[in-house]
C-alpha cells in the first residue's frame, strides 16, 4: 500500500502565542502594541474605494517602497517588503543560506530561525548566549554560512550595541548577516546606518510592533542594492503579489504620522520603566529590556506555576518550555492599566502564598 | 575576494503581466474581473475598526475557513487558505513534491508551475499537450513525484471533464494531484467533489478572478483532512500569519452575496460567447474557452505584431514569447465596451493593412 506522506516535508512547526478570544482578557502574550494604529490609518481605510481590489495589485510595492525610502532615508532600491518580518526574513533565508555551511543564531531567540532552516534545509548551530543572557560577539566569528539575530534580542530583551554588530559585519564579510530589528524602535541602536559600508548586512523591521499593525501584515528590510535584488528575484519566485493593495494604503498612512508614533512608543517605553521597578519590588529579576517586553524570573515561583495561575486569571503571557529559559516569563508591556492589573495578580499571589 | 551572491539562490523569478498606470488604458492582460467586488466588500470596509489592526490575526484562520467550507459545502478540515492561490500553490509543491521523481504538468500552461519547481529544487517533466492544445490524460500515468495543472487550462482556456480527472487520480494514488481551478467558475466541471472519493487530490480556488478581489491576495484550496494538516504545518513553518484581520472579513463578505457573483459572472460568460462570434469573423481561431480569457491566432496576422499595435492605442493583452504558443495572445475578457474597443481596433487595423 503507498502512503502519500512519505512524500511531505514534515517540518515542526513555530508555535505561535495563543489568541484568546475573551474580550475581557487581558493580553501580553505575542508583543502586541496596546495602542491602536494612527488614526490616519483609519481615515485611509475610509477613503478606499474597493473597486481597486479588481486589479492585481503594484507587484514592485512602489509607493509602499518610496514611502519607505523617504521616511528612513534611504534609496528606492535599498527597501524591500513583505507579509510581516516572518515573510522576509524566510525570504532571507531562501535567498542568501545556500552555502551548505551551518548558519548561526543564538540558542535563546526568535524560535522562528530553526524552523525556517529545517524548512529550507539549511544547516545550523545555535551559539549560546553568555550566563547574563547576552550575544558574545567573538562567538560569531567562526567559519559559517551566514548569520541572524534579533536587536534587541527576543525573548530577552536585551540589545547590542551597533559597534559590536559592525564588528560581526567585519568578521563575516563572506556571508549574509541579518539583523532582525522587529523591536528596535522601544530602544537599542538600530544598524541601519551600517548597510551604505557593509554589503553583506540585512537590517528588518515589522509595522507589527511600534505601529500596532500586527494584524496588517507588513515587514520590511534594508540592505545594499544587490541584496535587495535578490530578494526580490525569490519573492517573484514564490509569489509576484504579496501586499494587498489595500495593505499598502494602510502602512503608508501610518508611516505618514511621526508625531503618533513617537507619542505611543513612548508611553510604552515609559510604562516598561516604571513597571520594571514594580516588578523588581515584587522580588522579580530581568535582563534590562530595550523592548516592549520583559522577560522575568522570580527566586520563589516558578514561571510555568504564575503562568498557568495568571491564566487562570485572564491574564495571557508567554511561557516557553526550552533549555534555560523555562522558569521565565515573556511579559508583553502592555498600557499601565493592564500593567497594574498583572502586578496586583502577582502581589495577591504572593500574600496568598506566604499566608 | 569573496563573493557573497555564491550563496545566492539564484532564480529566474515569473513575470506577471504588466500593470499599466495610464488611467484611459484598456487592460486585458492580467486576467482581472472588469467589475468591481460585490457592495458587501465595501460594506465590510466601512464597518472595519483599524483598532482591531494591532493584534495578530487568528492564524487558523477560522471565520474565512467556516465561511469556505459552508459555502462549498465541504468540512471546514478540508480547507485552507493563503495570500492569494500563488501562495497556497507555492504551500503545496512545497509539501508535497518531496518524492525526487520529477513532477508533471502541461508544457504549454500557467508559467509559474516550473518557477516554484526550481524555487524549491523539485524535478519536473513537462509534458505536451496535443495538437488541438488538450491535456491527454494517459500522458499522466507514467511513474512520477506529483502532478499539477489548471483546468480550465491556461492560457489555452479549455477545459476537461471530471471523469478525466478522475482517471488521472487513479492512476496517481501514490503522489498528490493538484487541479488549480482559478478560472472553474467560468466554465468547466469542478474537480470538488472527487476530494471525498480521493485522498490525493488537492482543489485550488482564487478570489482574484471570479470574485473580483486580484488586489485583495486571498486564495484558497480543498482536500482530505490530512493534506490539510500537512498544507496547515508548512504554512506555520514560513509564516504563521498570512491573511490579515482586514482581508479574511472583506473575503467572507464577498462570499455572502452570491446574486452578484452570479450576476456578473453570467455577464463575462456572455461577453465572451458573444466576442467568441465576433473575433471569429475576423478571422481569428482559438480554443473554445470556458475561462475569461481567449487565447487567439491570426492566419494572417503576427501575434506580436498585433500585441504591439494594441498596446501602441493603449489596449493591453498577453503575449507570451514561448514555443508554440508565440503566435497567440491571451485577451481577458472585459466588459462588452472593452471587448468591443478591442474588436474595433482590429477591424481598422485590417483595413488599413489590406488596403
Amino acid at each position: 500500500m503507498r502512503d502519500l506522506s512519505e512524500n511531505f516535508r514534515g517540518i515542526e512547526p513555530y508555535t505561535p502565542g495563543e489568541q484568546p478570544q475573551n474580550s475581557d482578557r487581558i493580553k501580553l502574550n505575542t508583543n502586541e502594541n496596546p495602542y491602536p494604529p494612527s488614526p490616519s490609518v483609519q481615515t485611509a481605510l475610509r477613503s478606499f474605494d474597493c473597486g481597486d481590489l479588481k486589479l492585481y495589485p503594484d507587484p514592485n510595492m512602489s509607493a509602499l517602497i518610496d514611502a519607505l525610502a523617504a521616511h528612513y532615508g534611504v534609496g528606492r532600491d535599498c527597501v524591500f517588503a513583505g507579509v510581516g518580518s516572518d515573510d522576509v526574513l524566510a525570504t532571507c533565508f531562501m535567498a542568501f543560506f545556500n552555502s551548505g555551511k551551518p548558519i548561526l543564531f543564538p540558542d535563546i531567540t526568535y524560535a522562528f530561525y530553526d524552523v525556517w532552516a529545517n524548512l529550507f534545509s539549511i544547516d545550523f548551530h545555535r551559539v549560546p548566549l553568555n550566563g547574563a543572557f547576552e550575544i558574545v560577539k567573538e562567538d560569531y566569528y567562526a567559519d559559517n554560512g551566514g548569520i541572524v539575530f534579533p536587536n534587541p534580542n527576543a525573548p530577552t530583551g536585551l540589545d547590542m550595541p551597533a559597534a559590536a554588530i559592525e564588528d560581526i559585519l567585519k568578521n563575516n564579510s563572506g556571508v549574509v548577516v541579518i539583523v532582525d530589528e522587529a523591536y528596535i524602535d522601544f530602544g537599542g541602536e538600530s544598524a541601519l546606518p551600517l548597510i551604505e559600508k557593509y554589503d553583506n548586512l540585512v537590517v528588518t523591521r515589522t509595522f507589527s510592533k511600534s505601529r500596532s499593525m500586527a494584524g496588517a501584515r507588513v515587514g520590511f528590510a534594508f540592505a545594499n542594492p544587490t541584496l535587495i535584488r535578490e530578494l526580490n528575484t525569490i519573492k517573484n519566485s514564490y509569489n509576484s503579489y504579496t501586499l494587498s493593495n489595500l495593505t499598502m494604503k494602510l502602512a503608508s498612512a501610518a508611516l505618514s504620522d511621526e508625531e503618533y508614533f513617537n507619542e505611543t512608543v513612548g508611553k510604552i517605553i515609559a510604562t516598561r520603566e516604571k513597571y520594571k521597578l514594580k516588578l523588581r519590588e515584587l522580588g522579580f529579576e530581568f535582563p534590562d529590556s530595550k523592548s516592549n517586553f520583559i522577560f522575568a524570573t522570580h527566586p520563589k515561583y516558578r514561571a510555568e506555576e504564575l503562568f498557568e495561575a495568571l491564566k487562570a486569571s485572564n491574564i495571557y503571557v508567554r511561557h516557553f518550555d526550552a533549555p534555560r529559559i523555562d522558569n521565565y516569563l515573556r511579559i508583553t508591556v502592555g498600557t499601565d492599566e493592564e500593567m497594574r492589573a498583572l502586578t496586583d495578580f502577582f502581589e495577591e499571589y504572593m500574600r496568598e502564598a506566604e499566608k
